[in-house]
């Protein structure tokens, strides 16, 4: 069995709670990790809430990357979809601990659409491999 | 142990190719599901790529809603974020299996944010709550 993609699901506990308050610092931080990876961006959405909280989602091509923060608890939920293996998604979770000076990080890798394929055979054909894949719109 | 957050992260295999590769399809798809699931919708981004796939997200009040096809694999990947009790996950991920024409479907629930509280107490302050949420950008 080979797989499409690869998501991890990351529970950041214990963060400071000003940052993961913060829209326009979570945006700066979230696009920042996705470059780190050398992820190509496409578009990107953030929105504070009242009183507390930030959602947002970034769409790369090479998946997404979505936060949704609960400052009131110190707590943010990411997720960090890839595929292709031009990107390695722990680069953006390691990024991210480190911005949101989170001290109790659980995360879970996830493997998502799964084929079987003949030995020593790939999933060749990745459209939104990074570097091989035309946005239209 | 009390979640802030579930989360259904759904394979639809054997999916009409056509129906996700169609860029318009799928965002009228999503929208239409989580509007059937009474979610608040805030922004959304969908985008066609070539020559196959689309990546789209919607955040709602309650989370999101991510998505990735790959229409020569007949495979969609989704993401169903919620929180709060106003809404129902499974009312979009269904809402979708039908659309997709979907024949084969693997789920996972997951919660997300999960916190230890007093017997009997409750995860009181979710600030993402329909109805209860303001938007301020």
């Amino acid at each position: 069995m080979k797989a499409l993609g690869r998501q991890i699901l990351v529970e950041y506990y214990d963060c400071d709670a000003d940052i993961i308050n913060d829209v326009a610092q979570i945006e700066n931080i979230l696009l920042s990790a996705t470059r780190a990876a050398k992820a190509s961006i496409i578009s990107h959405n953030f929105h504070k809430f009242s009183p507390h909280g930030v959602s947002g989602t970034i769409v790369i091509a090479e998946s997404h990357v979505a936060i949704h923060t609960w400052p009131e608890y110190n707590y943010a939920a990411v997720d960090i979809f890839t595929c292709g293996e031009t990107i390695d998604p722990w680069t953006i979770q390691e990024y991210i601990k480190d911005s949101f000076l989170s001290k109790n990080v659980s995360s879970i890798e996830m493997k998502r659409g799964l084929f079987k394929v003949a030995p020593g055979e790939e999933l060749l054909f990745k459209p939104k491999d990074a570097g091989k894949v035309n946005i239209l719109n």
